[in-house]
């Protein structure tokens, strides 16, 4: 047994079984022992993002980490953005990155980098020595360490870069997993002091473990009792939605929108989340977007025990027998005649099985969260980090770790490019991933963006840079070319259609919507 | 004038004209400054990692640097794998990295992140807190840093990450350019030196500057005086070849190949160039290629004056009048039947137009260059840091520095993926670039490396991570889809009709060779 079987025996061993990979030479051990090895699962993806991306998607839906298989700096160069997104999501994430043996790496040979400093950017445990006889235990540490909650950003991406003499050199041994500390449990002064501020002006902001069904019920028992608010963050990376789930508003992303939503506020009380800051700097707006005279106090950070927390705060308040205020269902009126983006959405809406799982991206997406409350049980994985091209990966992986579900991919047209090779995985692995681009063709939010700087001609230079018409993108023609049938609708009876021909069919789709 | 425009203004007082971009909100001030300098010519890439290589390849062939315009820490991420080979490539490249403002930078907004890390990886100069005041002077010392060439493999990339306040707070000034000092001459005693222990059993190995063509002509000389051999580093960045150019042998890839081609040289003169390393770290081979008994003599570092210091050396040899072996033109048979690699490269080179521009990556590509030197002048760029998906993004930047060049893309299925999107941009600035894609429906490279590990049978679940042929990548369709019309050549007759059909109009064009 070498280095390399070893790890990956320890890796299934745990319970980590699936490899969102983009091999190259100095991971054809790797590549060998995947082989061998029957319960690692092995997913092909042309680009790297789409690896990163993929393996966030699974881990949010599945709750347990998979590894990526990349290729020295270059290859986790191209993983970045999306584990940027995952950093930010905190999803539990192991990158495998093959690396040149340690000797020969002082050769400077011309796929030489400084893989560290690129992995600190999106890393919270990097190890880079690892020997033949140390792989298969330093794997199950990067794995102990992603199970951990962090405070902060600092996420729960592992990246063990690997020297290619510790995959083929002997290993004697495979390493048993390491137990996963506990979260930690916030003190009862800190549930107290929240007690005693909380009222009908307050307001819960919910993130991360905040948004697990029981904190979410804990808050809303809460809201019964007291009348107050509770909100979500504006971008959370999973939550569970439908009919007789909790109401919680959702923060907007503008500042300016922000602020006038927390007018009035006394106490912002923090269950998982951060006090809320603006999205971008702008010249005439403020980072931090607590109202003046607004306190904020803090339950539980997002890496601590926030349903614990939530609940010995709705005991301490005496609302358990309090009744949440839920999601009813209600019918949605079919819309028709020309497409729009809440159009879609409704339609959307009517027609989703249940236990849909959304993918959210830049673009029209966001559009379908309200209607998607009232219709059917879903899941929403969302755009943490703002590095648009995340939709179409993390649907692989959403698709992959719940293979019953019906996967929507939901794009911008400009997000969808950056990872357009995501059509490939998806027809390969014949996922059940209904991809729907809102084609406006052009980068919205950046028009919108640009206005805001107070420019209300824009320039024709300008505007070039936020165009996508010239030339004009067929995304049915480039689904098709790898593999994955499609249609363009241009108005609600032929959306309507093309998702019914999707959803009464298994495997991936594409529904261009000219919005 | 506020920061940005200051900046743009320098830029473009410089000489620094062309931007690769793929803007964000932090960048929108950037992009007003863009609209309003008109000088500024500005092309929309839809992925960074096109930006970078299209940088790459401008520079490569104008001898000025572009900039690239990205958007904070995962603008950057995708462009790292480029920056990595113009990195490796010495290439001057500037690229202007947005960011938040540095008082928005702590409130960790969610695109936050370590820019400087990532920027570490690839950049030998990187300045992060500019000021409105000093974004140009700022600009200014990028520019200077990106035309000093260094030592060993630090490259000519300058990272100026720009605080979002420092674009859009007011300006006074506009700086000039810096002047940037001469190259470093070797002292004589170097030349000396290796002229005392040059003989026929020598090879000078050029690479840098050594193959600029004053360079060439210098070591043929000598070679011809001594009887030695010349030859150049697998990869180099760029060499200007064809009939009348002096014959230069191509060190092979594999260390195997290297070390017996090296067999029984006594000296090995550096001119530009290291010493010969392997590619990748192999079980049972050595780092350095170099012979046991061989001599390793610097002349001169890529970053020094190596034209002075072979003329220097020749000058010592007296090798002034001797007659260099150059490239003869020939004939071309043109080969009929089922096509392959070898064939293809054939009738690529009978029927390409002087002054070609070739755009090499992993794949059959590099099968063009012998038959290429003999038929007609050309210039070739080649992957320099091994990181695939280069060769598209490169010919974009190489036919806006060369537009009445044609540009050919050499590119394997595998690696164009990486970087598909080049097609869109190609389109849209109506490019004279010719892509070749060598279609084998597998990562062919991958499969060469797993059999030297010693595996006859490679096994399904390995093979299935180096095969693109399920699905089949509709190549043509994939680049309508981005508006470039192309044809599929099964045989030498299509292959050689599509060459012609391209040859025949203006603007992109794409051929898929099924070898």
């Amino acid at each position: 047994m070498n280095g390399a079987e070893s790890l990956v025996r320890a890796l299934v061993n745990a319970g980590v079984d699936v490899c969102f990979a983009n091999p190259g030479t100095s991971e054809m051990h790797l590549v060998q022992a995947i082989d061998g090895v029957e319960k690692m699962r092995s997913v092909l993806c042309l680009f790297e993002g789409v690896c990163t991306g993929a393996a966030d998607g699974y881990a949010r839906v599945s709750g347990r980490p998979a590894t990526t298989l990349l290729h020295l700096g270059p290859g986790l160069g191209n993983g970045i953005a999306n584990l940027h997104n995952a950093r930010r999501a905190a999803t539990p994430l192991i990158n495998l990155v093959g690396n040149h043996a340690l000797y020969h790496v002082d050769f400077d040979a011309p796929l030489t980098s400084d893989i560290d400093t690129l992995a600190r950017n999106v890393s919270s445990w990097i190890k880079s020595d690892s020997t033949a006889a140390s792989l298969s235990r330093d794997g199950m540490q990067a794995l102990c360490s992603a199970m951990q909650p962090r405070p902060g950003s600092a996420g729960q991406v592992s990246t063990l870069i690997i020297p290619a003499d510790a995959c083929w050199l002997e290993a004697q041994q495979v390493a048993s997993a390491t137990a996963v500390p506990e979260r930690e449990s916030v003190t009862l002064q800190q549930v107290e002091q929240v007690a005693e501020h909380i009222d009908d002006r307050s307001l819960i902001l919910l993130d991360k473990q905040g948004l697990d069904l029981a904190a979410r019920f804990s808050a809303a028992r809460i809201a019964a009792k007291l009348g107050c608010r509770i909100a979500m963050v504006t971008f959370p990376a999973r939550v569970e939605g439908g009919p007789g789930t909790p109401l919680v508003e959702r923060l907007p992303y503008f500042p300016e929108h922000v602020l006038a939503s927390l007018a009035g506020v006394r106490h912002i009380v923090l269950a998982g989340a951060e006090a809320p800051v603006s999205f971008f700097a702008y010249p005439e707006s403020e980072s931090l977007l607590v109202p003046e005279g607004c306190k904020v106090l803090e339950l539980a950070g997002g890496h601590q025990d926030v349903v614990g927390a939530l609940a010995q705060l709705e005991a301490l308040l005496g609302a358990l027998d309090e009744k949440p205020k839920c999601y009813q269902r209600q019918s949605v009126d079919i819309p028709q005649g020309g497409l729009s983006t809440a159009k879609v959405a409704r339609i959307l809406a009517s027609q989703m099985p249940e236990k849909s799982i959304f993918c959210g991206d830049s673009g029209g997406g966001g559009a379908v969260y309200e209607p998607a409350q009232t219709a059917a049980a879903h899941t929403w994985l969302n755009l943490t980090g703002g590095s648009i091209g995340q939709g179409g990966p993390v649907s692989i992986g959403a698709a992959i770790a719940a293979p019953d579900a019906r996967v929507f991919a939901l794009l911008g047209d400009g997000a969808s490019m950056y990872t357009n090779q995501a059509f490939w995985t998806q027809a390969r692995e014949s996922l059940n991933v209904t991809t729907i681009i809102f084609n406006n063709q052009r980068y919205g939010i950046l028009e919108t963006e640009y206005r805001r700087l107070g420019v209300n001609e824009i320039g024709e230079r300008a505007g070039s840079l936020f165009s996508l018409a010239d030339p004009e993108i067929d995304f049915v023609g480039l689904a098709a070319s790898m593999g994955v049938p499609g249609r363009r609708a241009t108005n609600c009876e032929s959306f309507s259609g093309a998702l019914e021909e999707s959803l009464a069919q298994s495997g991936p789709f594409l529904i261009e919507a000219f919005v």
